[in-house]
């Protein structure tokens, strides 16, 4: 923590050396992106700093509250600034075109809580214990005592909110809940926030869960889930790629599932796999790597070519191998 | 705050006086009534206390986790006790059978949040603007400084997170997040409850939104949804009542609707309705008025005997004048 106070102080003493700032995060940005942007834009803002705030790709329909007077927008022309601000970016690739347009910079100050981050910034703060990058921001803004008013205080608390699953995932700390607590008191407004991000689902989202729950599959004693997304799906139902965000969870959260998986078809024969896993005895970053792609143990996926039964019954297979395996291992730890 | 500082004292006072407690709660309990009574069991017991736990009605599946050693049964006789405390019920009607095994006592603590609780405890302590029980068996807790330990914590995370609707609903105070944080520090353990609550579904449950998926209906430009379960419905999907809690809530998120409405046929010609507004100018509690039922503005709903699809025109025409005539309403009012 104290590591962490002096790299607030030596962000902070950077920042206060500037002017003109821009703030970008990654592309196809979440809640805890487009909140971290907009709340460190306005905090900027308040402290009478010219800030532009640019992201690659529009906010998502459901976020789109939180910026009522359209701070962020997408680049069109460089321009120069003294100081750029990366935030919920593990690599300068996932800001996207962006990138292109912020070379005019002095610095370049990353702040970050993914572990894989590539510390890419000229000035680094990356708190991989910490949930969400929100709670850097709000830290950020205690330390410099800037005001937290309504809107960045519905900006942190949706980034918070977002990114530990409605303070359900087990990343959360006792800290986590403080900071939503105080960022309430400073008027974040539950109401609006509920109903926008978590209560509210456009139509064709709705037909698109009518289609997961129509066709997925169950096999291995429904101990593996999975389903198909292919482009007449989106047609049919009109919906876009923001609309399918966690819809493998409704397969995932199903009692006996441990390993769920979509397949999502992008081109003809170009499939993606989203894995899922429930149990710390399958590791699905080593099935994705099996077709050359990557993530976590719980989470991951990859992008293969071929025909897609064939493609379905090889990562079937592969599951099914890594079941067994996890409870070969467990019955042999258990001996 | 004052007020509940002297309520507290007085209950820890009258508590303290006894030797022989039960802990009730309210039939088809939920997480806050789960959590709260056996929080406060364990929490009496480690004091050295002799308790029992009793409920009309078994743990409901995802909450078993809570309860490993069986603490929460069902009575079967009568047994005498000095102090009887009744939880989240805010009727003595609520309580169920339990109420005839408890006539052998010397005093009723009653303690809920619900603001239509009807006091009929010796002692009362009625807490409106908490958002859920547990908060109070918190308070209670700390008050009387008897530890908490990780499985009192689990309970009242449980307890606080499910009537909050995971921290998401108007009603959570700054303080409940604060709460929530300590019992994280505490040792509740987030993983398995985030696991057991929130992400695991039955697959009788996981069929019985298939359902909902596939037959729900929307009419009046889509501002009304509502849908039927029917016997056959249970009997195809293996479902019990427990898997219809917050089934409504799928269609009531839809975007563009204003009112949702579950039909429920209990028996041939007995239906049951329930209703939920996210209009403040649509009351549903009017609208159920109208069918000899009542609730709230939000929620509520009515028992309604006759034809089914007879009902379900008379009902659908109520919602559709309600909305109607919010719209009128409102436009008065904004002249």
């Amino acid at each position: 923590m104290k590591g962490a106070s002096k790299t607030i102080a030596r962000v902070l003493e950077e920042i206060r050396k500037h002017q003109r700032f821009c703030i970008i995060g990654h592309q196809r940005p979440d809640g805890d992106c487009i909140g971290s942007q907009i709340a460190l834009t306005l905090a900027l803002q308040n402290d009478a700093r010219d800030v532009v705030c640019w992201n690659q790709d529009p906010v998502p329909h459901k976020l789109q509250f939180l910026d009522p007077s359209h701070i962020m927008s997408c680049p069109t022309a460089e321009q120069p600034f003294d100081c750029v601000i990366a935030v919920d970016s593990a690599s300068l690739d996932r800001v996207g075109e962006v990138v292109d347009f912020i070379s005019h910079r002095k610095v370049l100050i990353n702040i970050d809580h993914h572990a894989s981050n590539t510390r890419y910034g000229d000035l680094n703060w990356i708190a991989p214990a910490e949930p969400s990058s929100g709670e850097l921001v709000y830290r950020l803004l205690k330390a410099a005592r800037w005001p937290i008013k309504n809107q960045i205080a519905d900006c942190l608390f949706t980034a918070i909110s977002t990114d530990t699953g409605s303070f359900q995932y087990p990343t959360t700390r006792p800290s986590t809940y403080v900071i939503a607590g105080d960022l309430v008191s400073k008027g974040a407004d539950l109401s609006t926030i509920c109903d926008e991000v978590y209560q509210s689902y456009p139509l064709p989202r709705v037909k698109l869960l009518k289609h997961v729950y129509n066709q997925f599959k169950l096999t291995n004693d429904n101990e593996i889930a999975y389903f198909w997304l292919r482009p007449a799906d989106y047609h049919r139902t009109g919906a876009t790629r923001d609309d399918t965000e966690g819809l493998i969870d409704h397969i995932r959260n199903i009692e006996p599932v441990v390993v769920a998986c979509l397949f999502e078809e992008l081109e003809p024969e170009v499939i993606r796999i989203s894995l899922r896993s429930k149990s710390p005895l399958v590791n699905v970053s080593d099935i994705a790597k099996q077709f050359s792609g990557g993530g976590h143990k719980a989470a991951a996926g990859a992008r293969v070519t071929g025909k897609p039964m064939t493609i379905q019954r090889r990562v079937v297979k592969a599951i099914r191998s890594a079941l067994k395996e996890g409870k070969q291992a467990d019955r042999i730890s258990s001996r």
